[in-house]
């Protein structure tokens, strides 16, 4: 992955001048990488390369999955589905319109919308007609959000009659002894933990992020690899060679400039997921004690015709963040509808979609806007994992130059005890 | 549709000052209403009560469709899909994985992805294997949109040589005597025009996203009903009981107070298209000249996961817009967890998700954060049809208050311009 920052307005000088108050920080993220370290909540960056892990993962594929494996179903919300789920749409999810006949596919149960509920409580007694046919993921940290409870509660309730051992067809990812990693122990379900100090939105390379991906098949090595190689180039001190840390201080030094909003801008649209993923993490863990980038998911070449218009005309209150792939498919033009009366378009559309990119950088050029590009070899599993370790450091870059823990949500507690007290009245 | 603004922090003397601004506008919209006048861009009021469109729409329906259709490709970009996806999202499509044998579906070509191009075609080659299954709606009001022509080229080129012929499963939406027009005339496809004057984000209720919806079954009459319905409703001077004007007001002087932000925040999943389309409507309507209120999408209750601290914690530059509605499907508890070891939950999911929503709001009022609300009666065509036609009037209101050209779109030129120099050179 390259990131270039040459349309940023921010120069040298001062990256370099800004750079200086995340050495003590970088040094302190070289200690953890060095000690294999889990005790800080920094020890994210230590996942790609644990063993133990990976090894837990392969054993649960081993003894749970076999060809007739339909359905996955994630019981998860946030953090505990987001990370998955990008990966997963990137690769296969945005297809699955127009591959029916494509398994292993996820489901990703993480609302109480009454409508969806109900639908998929149809599906599950209509469809699944072998319980190999489907597994349950769920997915909690704490062991208690209440909408994993409801669904977990609904999901099982709806396979539990038709299936007598369903039991089988479970596996947990939680907190090493939380309320549900006990419930589930005691009812002899399959039990994977999170490291307790890997927060939600840092944990899409623990089991919470790679159980899902690995069991319909994808390749976890891949990302990985991706993910330390990202890794190692983000603990060095030279900012420039740095990505994530030369990342964190653009996005900073815009935001002091008025760019109160980043615009990750996806120039394939299976990379929304991959948007939303980002933006809880750059929201939860930098919107806090009054400040905070406002993050937004834009995808091309369609939101050019929606919001190309305010980006360019409205007010200058955006950094934008293109990211795009330098090799995709090859998509010859078709012949014959020229017989139809249309005008035949010769060009691959890989070449389409990069001169409506460079059509668009240069029209944010033209306006002063400034931008950064993300530019991934490709999409695959090691592009993907490179591009999150470099989000997930950046942000944490990025709460260093705030001054803000990148890693707690102290406003997310009241909404969730009115929730409750409302539920419980 | 109710439009709730006691928690907007604007009282009914700003709001009354305010409107005295809009009083000739109204009157104006009154006049398009009983001229049913189509020479204005603000005609697009008139189209729900338009019976020549409604028998246009229905011939198409009677020639083209029978019960053997199941896949409606809609090629169009931008205003061109975003209203038809909006509500087919909202009723069926977020539903297509639960519902794999439910038909016909609408698959949206509205993008030159490479990796979504190449599973289209695969998909056009090995899965339709009767005309009658499949209908090509070819929408673009210019006639000459970059990304529609080549996907004109590509889906058609790819069931030219399956199909003798293909052209009887094809209907062109665009304007009178436009390029494409004449071409299609030629081709002696099926023809269906767009009022000269609507612009593509007004054109939901016009053949562009009536067409659409009409051939994959869905009520358009019901849409209709409910547009007219709240057209007129948006038609009287009574600010306090103009709905459209009343949120248009409160969002402007929001911003005027440094709320820049307008978060809709859909308590259903099934609702985010619609968030999408709005996202285009509002941007691209009010975002020239230096002003415009950023408009962003967020889902309840994951997005509370996601974020929500930044809601809450962050920078106050954000008024929130809360759309639920007020009936949803039952969905009964189910039992048999708790022999798993989970903690039942004996609540219906309406419930579970209504107390979410009800903690979120007191939340925002704990910290003085600005919101409406739309509290749709149900999910349904007509609902639909009142929220749309209510949010398409609001922002011609507010473009009135912002004082710009709510039907132009200046800035987007430039980069098509630009992505065409690179194609050609």
């Amino acid at each position: 992955m390259k990131f270039l920052y040459q349309d940023s307005q921010i120069s040298d000088d001062e990256i370099a001048a800004a750079g200086k108050s995340l050495a003590d920080y970088i040094e302190r993220l070289n200690h953890v990488a060095r000690a294999k370290d889990y005790s800080l909540p920094e020890g994210f960056i230590n996942l790609p390369g644990d063993r133990n892990l990976a090894n837990q993962i392969s054993e649960v594929c081993r003894s749970k999955i076999s060809g007739r494996l339909k359905y996955v179903v994630v019981i998860g919300i946030g953090g505990s589905n987001l990370g998955a789920r990008a990966v997963y749409d990137a690769l296969r999810g945005y297809f699955d319109l127009l591959e029916p006949e494509r398994f292993p596919k996820i489901i990703f149960a993480d609302t109480n919308d009454p409508e969806f509920s109900e639908r998929l409580v149809g599906f599950l007694k209509s469809k699944i007609n072998d319980p190999a046919e489907i597994l349950i993921n769920i997915v909690s940290k704490s062991g208690d959000t209440l909408e994993t409870t409801a669904n977990g509660n609904l999901i099982l309730g709806a396979l539990i009659g038709k299936f007598k051992n369903i039991a089988d067809r479970i596996a947990v990812t939680t907190d090493f002894k939380s309320k549900l990693w006990h419930s589930a122990e005691k009812a002899g379900l399959s039990l994977i933990s999170v490291p307790a100090k890997v927060g939600g939105r840092f944990s899409v390379f623990s089991a919470v992020g790679l159980l899902p991906l690995a069991v319909v098949g994808l390749d976890t090595k891949e990302l990985f690899k991706g993910a330390l190689n990202m890794r190692d180039q983000c603990l060095v001190d030279d900012m420039l060679k740095n990505q994530a840390a030369l990342s964190a201080i653009v996005l900073f030094l815009n935001y002091r400039r008025g760019k109160t909003i980043n615009d990750n801008f996806f120039f394939h649209p299976e990379l929304e997921s991959l948007g939303k993923w980002y933006r809880q993490l750059l929201a939860e863990s930098v919107g806090k004690d009054g400040v905070g980038v406002t993050p937004t998911v834009s995808v091309g070449s369609a939101d050019l015709h929606s919001v190309g218009q305010l980006n360019l005309g409205g007010p200058k209150n955006k950094i934008t963040s293109f990211v795009w792939s330098e090799n995709s498919a090859f998509v010859e033009p078709l012949n014959g509808a020229e017989k139809l009366g249309f005008e035949p378009v010769s060009r691959p559309f890989a070449e389409i979609m990069g001169a409506i990119l460079e059509g668009a950088k240069n029209a944010y050029r033209n306006k002063g806007l400034p931008f950064v590009e993300a530019v991934l070899p490709d999409i695959s599993p090691e592009s993907l994992g490179e591009y999150m370790q470099f989000k997930m450091m950046e942000v944490c870059f990025l709460a260093k130059l705030f001054n803000v823990n990148a890693f707690d949500q102290p406003e997310v507690e009241f909404y969730k005890k009115e929730a409750c007290r409302f539920l419980t009245n």
